[in-house]
């Protein structure tokens, strides 16, 4: 069995060893970029670890997980120019880098690509995980969608908003695990409670990526906290607030999300001690729990010998201990 | 047998029929609005046209067509972002109608529904038809970023605008082809002859679109005449033009390539006389010959009897005798 860390570091070395065209320069220059900037390859790794489970390797696996990653990074670097987002990872995003143009066209050759991977995948189950990787990548992009719509909407509902988590981001990771087990030959109840496990804990780690905004150690958490309401970003935070808040609370709340000038640190103050007083913190922490929980019996139930479980178990763990 | 006209019906009915999801609005309206604005459906009914040749029915290749069909329709969108065009097919493009993010995640889901649809492909080629279709979708996107960089440029040589339109538009005529052979279970050797029969007359059929953009009729070819020109464009034209001109003619064009402010009459009529000293329509028109012949050759040497030909014969004679 592999741990995590060995999976995240055959998928490193495997993206390292690829030779993707040399010209033209400016198609392919930027998809090196990207996928040499960093990242922490959980997602391929994943799929090597459930593959792992089931076939005692992960020969089948590593090309499948390879086009995971790089259609992951190519939904960043489209996200990156539609959020006029100009850092990632710490360095100049691609559109920033070379120009928008080139942007467009290096993430459409490389979604290309993922697919030219994922068609690498043994013939008795190529048709099978394709079919999961172009609906979970439809998914995504949908995802997508619905955060930019987002953007034009003063409020959106909880349920809205946990749909909108779960397809920007839970599902690539819950299909990263169902296409393992697949890759595996794990029995198709396993591969379900795989994708069921992968897609609460990602909406869990979404939960807790807001609430570390506010509430997280900045020396831990490595980010400016408090950005999420500068930005009026629809958190599940900003969410809860609204839905738990007095009239006089939500007025306060919608006087913020509808200022133009204001002062920062005034704005965070003034809105974090509401959603103390709404008990948000508490709420959400729920939440998370809840969706945490979920995982662990989706994991529970695989039938697996549980010693083959513990990198899963450890991983789920792992993530929801970050940066406390 | 079928006849391209009734192919390029059957095309016409099956994508008016494909449900896409509804929702979000704001990503699948724009992939409907694009595959209803019109639209030869050209590539998908040469799909089909070359899976009947062997199979004597179309069913294998309704679905990958549909996909080679919606792909070539996510390039189209894409392209006239990074090109700035309003129009498309005499409509609103998307990036107009609606915005740019919206035709970027809208072509992005596009060329994922292109891969869902050829995963409908018969077990025994699917690999294989994905292996040519992701190859050659490489290709496209070589061609556009290659086809960009020449703006840059003052001048490109021949061999490589000729590379240019043989990834941008001829491989993609060209797989169809393939694809369809391989799915009707046509031998290798077929496939590849329909691959070449279909490159070059697709490199012919782009080398005569240079020509009419100057030497068509404007009422049967529909275009304003000499925009090219006007546009700096680097055609066959020019490019033939500058190989053969005196330095005194060269000089001439380089002025009108290099001018920012002029008037269009009178760039278009001087450019004209220079293509006209130096015989450019006569060796354009050769060229023509040379790459029309040459994807002749292929087709007749197809193994199949020579009745199942006689469609693909009429189609590339109907496409080099249009609007002249």
């Amino acid at each position: 069995m592999y741990t995590l860390a060995e999976a995240q570091n055959l998928i490193e070395k495997h993206l390292h060893n690829i030779k993707f065209p040399e010209k033209p320069a400016e198609l392919y220059d930027p998809v090196r970029y990207i996928l040499s900037i960093g990242g922490k390859r959980i997602r391929p790794a994943l799929v090597l670890l459930a593959c792992d489970m089931y076939a005692g390797s992960v020969d089948s696996a590593l090309h499948p997980a390879t086009a995971i990653e790089i259609f992951h990074n190519f939904t960043l670097l489209h996200d990156d120019i539609m959020d006029k987002s100009e850092l990632r990872r710490g360095k100049d995003t691609v559109h920033i880098k070379w120009n928008e143009n080139i942007a467009i066209l290096s993430g459409d050759v490389m979604s290309i690509l993922a697919n030219r991977f994922l068609n690498e995948a043994p013939g008795a189950v190529l048709r099978k995980v394709n079919d999961v990787f172009t609906l979970t990548a439809m998914q995504v992009c949908e995802g997508q969608q619905i955060d930019m719509n987002f953007e034009k909407e003063l409020t959106v509902e909880e349920n809205e908003y946990l749909k909108m988590i779960e397809l920007k981001t839970a599902v690539l990771i819950a299909a990263s695990l169902k296409i393992g087990a697949m890759l595996g030959g794990a029995p198709e109840k396993d591969a379900e409670d795989l994708y069921d496990f992968g897609r609460d804990l990602g909406i869990a780690f979404q939960l807790q990526d807001d609430l570390l905004d506010t509430y997280g150690d900045p020396k831990l958490f490595g980010k400016i906290p408090g950005m999420d309401i500068v930005d009026n970003k629809k958190t599940i935070l900003m969410i809860t607030a609204l839905k738990n808040s007095s009239e006089q609370q939500r007025e306060i709340l919608v006087k913020w999300l509808t200022a133009s000038d204001f002062n920062p640190e005034e704005k965070v103050n003034s809105v974090k001690e509401i959603f103390d007083q709404t008990g948000v913190r508490d709420k959400v922490e729920a939440m998370i729990t809840d969706y945490y929980k979920a995982s662990l019996t989706s994991l529970h139930a695989l039938n697996v010998p549980e010693e083959r479980k513990t990198e899963l178990f450890s991983f789920a763990e792992a993530l929801m201990e970050r940066k406390k």
